[in-house]
């Protein structure tokens, strides 16, 4: 597989864009990437989206997003692996440049939620689980991700505030990102008094939806050999593994052997270990979910990814510094757009750019996008040159 | 791009299965492409697929029918670009295999359409037309449709009748095919006389909707270097090519650029010409369609298409055979899993399957597969060796 880089990256700010169109978000986000890469034109675009059959009553993403920012004829198709979409969208354009078959792809996440009413939300964000065996029982996504909580802490004896520190780093981290939804500090205290929304997954455990578009330029590596004035960034890993639908078929519900699986693969395609990775963009969709993201992902041992956040491991200073732009709890959650919002991140981490929180001397960053529970996940290792 | 052949086709009948779910007829289609290829595993599953969320409140199909036919941990993904979904998957998977980052797929096109009432999968068709500028007018995507037929029969002096051929021959070939919706023969006077849909197209112009599932196994053509017992078919030719979304944006209506663009690069590939082709799995979702895709594709001069059909060209003994195995038109159209259909179809040609509708001495097989009214083409031309 001949090596990608990543030329361009371009995103909005996630909001309630009352005033914007699906389109324009994301031909906003898309036309950013190409000015950062330089280019007027690329050969292919892929977009990873969700919910806007639903919300929008649009399909035909890839096209649409063609027709708008003008790549007309140009090859175009829509991924979608739930909130995994962005993730899946970016390594289905990595095959496809890696393939020889194209020489640059622009691909694009973007999601527009808030034209509904929240319980339409809530009933659209449910086709990520098993239609025919949960949803059809009345439970919704965040009843799932709370019996997954509620069973870690029993099995493992931990308490709800222990979980504080992820939500507190997110926060914290996304003061800074102008990008970001929220700009709001939390402590413990406020973290333990907010309201529940299905027991033990309170309001602050819990990421928050919004409109948002986020966008990379890809092209062969050997061509831009010799990048002037920025960093050439690089995939160094990608691979994308599943796990059954719904989260009662699994042997261990509280491992992601999605996340073990795909990581495991992107370290071995990367010749790297979890020790190497400088910053780790995860998913942290539910805050009991960037406690097994990090176990899966060899951080921690089973039953420990919350010690990591109680010892201070977990901030831009830290061993394993996570969420260093907001992550989903605090930049927000738009589904299809965040695996892009990830990898765009970790570029600016690479790149040097994060002021505040950067991680210093990052040479080697990770994300991980998540599809349902646990059901499709996504990791890509990328580097500097 | 390394060389990818087809290792293994299956289908279900397409029909109104009231009887079985998604998961059952997709999983139907699938088992029986890995039993042909006499696999029990594959690397990576493809899915096509255009209304499933819509219509059975199921996204990330993907890992979906990975968990459903035991494909544990295997990367698995949805690609949507409305009716050319299908095709666009199998190209997604094809350019993963041809990138070297894994070694076999499976690509599975499915829909399940019949669970719902007419007008709401008239609601969720639309979503294939520009949402803004199109469905919001009212428009339907058959009104679409005979708006362009209008135009067509008014700009080159045709007559209803004159489209009539198209129907016939799918209907006549339908009739040897017992995966078809339909088993029935129609004649000029049943064309002329069936119920308007949309002024000028009528029921018999117009595909049925239908649930089916078609899929595919691909690998390196190396590495199935000397198959015993049937013919090797490999992928000679593969291109995707976009237009305007909404109809009324494109310079000339009457003109599919997006199939002229996408079988222009796929002859390309293939080093072949429109005279090489032996049959062609055409898009006739409509029979204006026929029309536009035989000129665009460049077997008809602009405005000529109907005259193929005229002058008995499009039949298994023709010039120009198309919908050997009944095309949309009376196989039926189960939306994303037409594109798979025709592949499946194009390699039962090849392997000289087809009994009473077999091209004789088929060596050279194209298929065409069309989201939307044309915003979305993808062509693809395969060979047997």
């Amino acid at each position: 597989m001949r090596k990608i880089a990543i030329l361009g990256i371009g995103q909005t700010k996630i909001d309630e864009h009352w005033d914007k169109s699906l389109r324009d978000i994301g031909g906003e986000a898309a036309l950013a990437a190409m000015q950062d890469a330089g280019m007027d034109k690329v050969d292919s675009l892929f977009v990873g989206n969700m919910l806007s059959p639903l919300i929008s009553g649009q399909n035909q993403l890839g096209t649409f997003f063609a027709d708008w920012v003008g790549l007309w004829h140009q090859e175009a198709v829509k991924i979608e692996a739930a909130c995994g979409s962005g993730a899946a969208a970016f390594r289905a354009g990595l095959m496809a440049v890696a393939s020889g078959d194209i020489e640059s792809a622009l691909v694009i996440g973007v999601e527009k939620m808030t034209d509904k009413a929240g319980h339409d939300i809530t009933a659209a964000l449910a086709t990520a689980a098993d239609a025919d065996y949960e949803v059809e029982q009345g439970i919704s996504f965040v009843g799932i991700n709370a019996l997954v909580m509620r069973r870690y802490m029993h099995e493992f004896g931990w308490k709800h505030a222990d979980f504080a520190p992820f939500s507190i780093n997110a926060h914290a981290n996304a003061m800074h990102n102008p990008y970001a939804r929220l700009h709001e500090k939390i402590s413990v205290e406020k973290f333990e008094r907010s309201s529940m929304i299905a027991t033990p997954i309170n309001l602050l455990d819990a990421s928050p939806v919004g409109d948002g578009a986020a966008a990379v330029v890809i092209v062969p590596a050997e061509r831009v050999a010799s990048l002037k004035g920025k960093p050439r960034v690089t995939v160094a890993g990608s691979a994308s593994s599943t796990d059954t639908i719904a989260v009662h078929s699994r042997k261990d519900p509280l491992f992601l052997s999605a996340a073990y699986q795909s990581s495991k693969c992107a370290y071995e395609m990367a010749g790297l270990k979890p020790e190497d990775i400088d910053v780790f963009e995860l998913h942290d969709a539910f805050s009991i979910m960037s406690a097994l993201s990090l176990e899966a992902s060899g951080f921690a041992e089973r039953g420990q990814g919350v010690r990591l956040g109680l010892d201070n491991e977990i901030g831009p200073k830290g061993r394993i510094p996570v969420c260093t732009r907001g992550g989903l709890k605090a930049r927000g959650h738009p589904v299809g757009a965040t695996g892009i919002y990830q990898i765009v991140e970790v570029v600016q981490q690479l790149r040097g750019g994060c002021g505040q929180t950067q991680v210093e001397g990052a040479q080697v960053g990770m994300t991980q996008n998540i599809g349902g529970s646990g059901a499709t996940i996504l990791t890509h290792i990328f580097n500097v040159e």
